[in-house]
């Protein structure tokens, strides 16, 4: 089995290191991970300048690009063997609720799902990494990929595993929470007197609603968050059929 | 009403200021748009360094960030008041199927729709704009902004816009198609003889399905798809659940 590990704290990550120590037991490693930190690139593809690789030992690259770019390359480019599953992590601080679509690391396990091979995205809740933390995480990161290269995943499903600080309660298959928004503009001045901006001032907050993964974390348990890349909101659509009277569109779903 | 127009091309897009030129006559327009092209930057935040902002007219702002630094930067500092609308484009070039992950003007409305506000993205099939294309594009968008504005949009749901090239046959209610992935790496050389690579080379096929995004468009229809943040992927829930014949989660939805 050919594992693919990625992530978006950068190549010299040790939740990176930690993943590949662990996983070598599973399988044949390739690492392809951006050659610094990318957090919160999202899924940025970058389409405007060319990509360098720098090779760093077989099957491993340096890769001057987000993570959504590593994996392009990796598949479609530098691997030479499609790889059986990917796993992206292990992210300093977990990625819970809506905040999810800012993560580079889970974007890195979606654009695996859109090319169809089984991913899983790893974020742990600590932001300072210790070997302890580290090990733990990856311990269940491979109890996660046995069961998911025994059984394969749902069609474009991938994984979000975010484990909690210490020693977790067990594993729940959760679903993914919704952010409150807090403020989060910091104004300054700069010495000549005007104005910049910085975001994410004011960190942030989700609803505890029972089943979310924000919620499986903060009581200690692993969250395990089935994703798609299906964004539809099949809900709406009986709303949005009543436009105009039902008249609005032409044809209905 | 306040409308608040983005992008990702840039505020100096033609896109933009026939939203600009169309929209006011339903409210008061806002404008806070990137001082430059950020295409395919999907939702990435800018964390690591600060924003400015020039002000350009009243209410009127070029960022120098992505599209979602535009909305964050609106709502939670530049505007006095929370906008009752966004509306991000017209993009120079369809926003279809798995694509609308990297796209900028996609997730500029999906941020607007994360904090609570009704949003709508809209992308024109041609690449080279024209002015009677746009003007057409800007039309379809006053007729959907007014419904929306009419009825809102259900909780956490924006619309993806797609309009087709010429004379359009109507509305159609679509889900998100599905990409074909081709080849997309290119590599080339450098005079030095060293290798890299270019994302992109193959562009985007889709599968036509019936009731798609791309279909839609495909047959001349303006194609318009509700689509929320919640990527979780209920349906995959009973499989999971039985790993570990049903003992790997300790609790379930």
């Amino acid at each position: 089995m050919l594992i693919l590990v990625t992530n978006d704290d950068g190549i010299r990550s040790p939740g990176l290191r930690a993943l590949q120590q662990t996983l070598q037991e599973l399988g044949t490693i390739a690492i392809m991970a951006p050659d610094r930190e990318r957090s919160a690139v999202s899924h940025a593809l970058t389409l405007h300048s060319p990509l360098r690789a720098e090779r760093l030992a077989e099957r491993e690259f340096a890769i001057e690009g987000t993570p959504t770019d590593c994996i392009n390359l990796a598949i479609h480019g530098l691997l030479k063997q499609t790889p059986d599953l990917i796993v992206s992590g292990i992210n300093r601080g977990a990625n819970l609720g809506d905040d999810i679509i800012y993560s580079g690391t889970v974007a890195a396990a979606m654009e695996g799902a859109m090319m169809g091979v089984p991913a899983v995205a790893v974020s742990l809740e600590c932001l300072e990494f210790d070997g302890d933390e580290l090990a733990r995480a990856a311990e269940v990161t491979a109890g996660i990929v046995r069961h998911v290269s025994r059984g394969g995943l749902p069609h474009g499903t991938f994984l979000n595993v975010n484990v909690p600080k210490g020693h977790h309660r067990g594993h729940r298959l959760t679903r993914q929470g919704r952010r409150r928004y807090p403020d989060q503009v910091v104004e300054k001045r700069d010495p000549r007197g005007r104005a910049y901006y910085w975001l994410g001032g004011g960190g942030s907050e989700f609803e505890s609603l029972p089943g979310t993964d924000f919620d499986a974390v903060r009581q200690g348990y692993v969250s395990i968050t089935p994703l798609h890349t299906d964004l539809t909101n099949d809900k709406s659509f009986p709303t949005l059929q009543r436009w105009g009277g039902g008249n609005f569109f032409v044809e209905s779903l």
